[in-house]
């Protein structure tokens, strides 16, 4: 990272931000001092999270909504974090924004991103690149994933707004409530909704959504993305996406979950950076007792006890657990 | 948890399983407790990881070869970690061992495993559930996730012996093999290779198997598990599953896995209990910091390193860091 990214990032320009957001992808320390020269200009941009299960038309729904936001002169910066993508080189999301006619449009920035390993895990990846994409101008940012892995669930319930995209047909629309992503979602929308099954799939998300006690109800809308023709209800999606924004900046939830996810990175950080610093100097103790549960002579949990008595009381004799 | 249900587990007795299930997937403490009393009953089974893209047919394969299990005369234990079991219910795989035959075949037990929150995690409530079956008499213990989220990739790549299924005609096989599976795959299966692009599929792997570097090369077969008759080449998938196993306990690689997967287990119980025992009492530290992230005054890192140093400031005070 040279010392002019930062600044380089803050005015918006497109290759600095690429190179920022592999230095949030591959190395924790740059990282880390890129954030540093950025956070100021953070803030600004509405974070809006889509998820919801596959083959639902999330992607479809976010280059509708990205040509959308074009017409408005905002510029959309999106993340793409599909677990799948390892699958299909995450190409989806950028066909269809090809196909919107947006592609080489620097008003639009795509990236999916991935980390391999540990490194701070995806969900710091995340937000990370959310902050440079905010920094750079980009408004609103959008993170989609694919609502199936814990983590991914996480990751886009972490947004300023969250919109749960599911389809009629598929029987996943009220799986998809039941299991959790209700509680998340600020706005459900209903895609394809020109399929068999959608008045069904829409009369029990209503159902559903009634029962919701806690938090304030989602609105629901049918679109018909397709991305070939016509509004096909996008307009009332970003126009429902806008209000939900503005609702929550009016009534402080907006405030409230912005510091429930800087709760979270710093939570996240500081556990990473403890175990960083814990386990050094360990590694003979920890292969004596994984090979003693390897072999069926005590549990992990019990190892793990033992490993934090031995320290405490090693700590103790110091003057220092 | 009453006292007798570690005894009820090793004895095999099957409702005893499903609530030492249900205790690893829903209290931390009393699964610590009810392994307790089945340690010395735990690594006697295989451990198979089948892993794969959705739609690849690893219900269907593990079906299969749970039915071929069974004719050897032994009992099998299916855990089924589908992130997207939220939407279909985990419903596909008891599709199909009910269309095998195999439904109330005490000698099968099938479960999705499903944990809400963080509850120690997804990986260690499949580590405990896979302890469960092993103590249980189930051998093999077979763990399928859908290789598409960080955490469930890692999960299967923490057996015994790891298959990676992949389908032709959906550029999903190599994709897979870039992304990682091939590093953890000890068999490839080709499913579904009476399908168009499955001889494509097949060289496309052999030359990505050659180029790997480090480690045994996974051997690669076809299948055509269909489900419906026939072997479709199951039952040397079967034997290839055993001859992975029985070349790693010989060669060492057994043992050297297993300690792997124990050192994992510690570590993470090591870390969760430290950052339980720390966060506590410092709820209003963290507020602030928080407020001044989400406020754009300061980083997650930098907020972290705060109170990190805050708090090692405090412990020379008293002593005790």
């Amino acid at each position: 990272m040279t010392d002019e990214l930062p600044a380089r990032v803050r005015s918006g320009d497109v290759p600095a931000v690429a190179r920022a957001l592999s230095v949030v992808e591959n190395d924790l320390e740059a990282a880390a001092a890129l954030l540093e020269g950025l956070f100021d200009a953070v803030g600004r941009a509405h974070r809006v999270g889509v998820t919801g299960p596959p083959g639902a038309g999330k992607s479809t729904l976010i280059a509708a909504l990205a040509k959308a936001w074009r017409e408005d002169g905002r510029r959309v910066g999106i993340l793409a974090v599909d677990p799948s993508s390892p699958f299909t080189g995450g190409a989806l999301l950028g066909d269809r924004v090809r196909m919107m006619g947006l592609f080489g449009d620097a008003g639009v920035f795509i990236r999916s991103l991935a980390t391999r390993g540990a490194l701070g895990g995806l969900s710091r990846a995340v937000h990370d690149g959310a902050d440079v994409l905010d920094a750079a101008g980009f408004d609103p940012v959008v993170v989609e994933t694919v609502g199936v892995g814990q983590s991914e669930l996480a990751i886009a319930g972490a947004a300023d707004t969250v919109v749960v995209v599911v389809a009629p047909g598929s029987g996943d629309g009220v799986q998809a409530m039941k299991a959790g992503l209700l509680e998340v979602a600020d706005l459900i929308v209903v895609n394809q909704s020109d399929r068999e099954g959608a008045d069904r799939l829409l009369a029990d998300l209503r159902a559903a959504v009634d029962l919701r006690e806690t938090g304030a109800k989602p609105a629901i809308l049918s679109t018909t993305a397709t991305g070939a023709e016509g509004d096909g209800g996008v307009g009332a999606v970003k126009a429902a996406i806008d209000a939900h924004r503005a609702g929550a900046a009016a009534g402080g939830a907006l405030a409230a979950r912005r510091a429930a996810r800087a709760a979270a990175r710093i939570r996240d950080e500081v556990d990473r950076r403890r175990s960083d610093a814990w386990w050094p100097g360990r590694a003979r103790e920890l292969e004596r007792l994984s090979a003693a549960v390897a072999e069926g002579r005590t549990t992990a949990a019990k190892a793990a006890g033992d490993l934090l008595r031995a320290a405490a009381k090693r700590g103790a004799a110091r003057g220092k657990p």
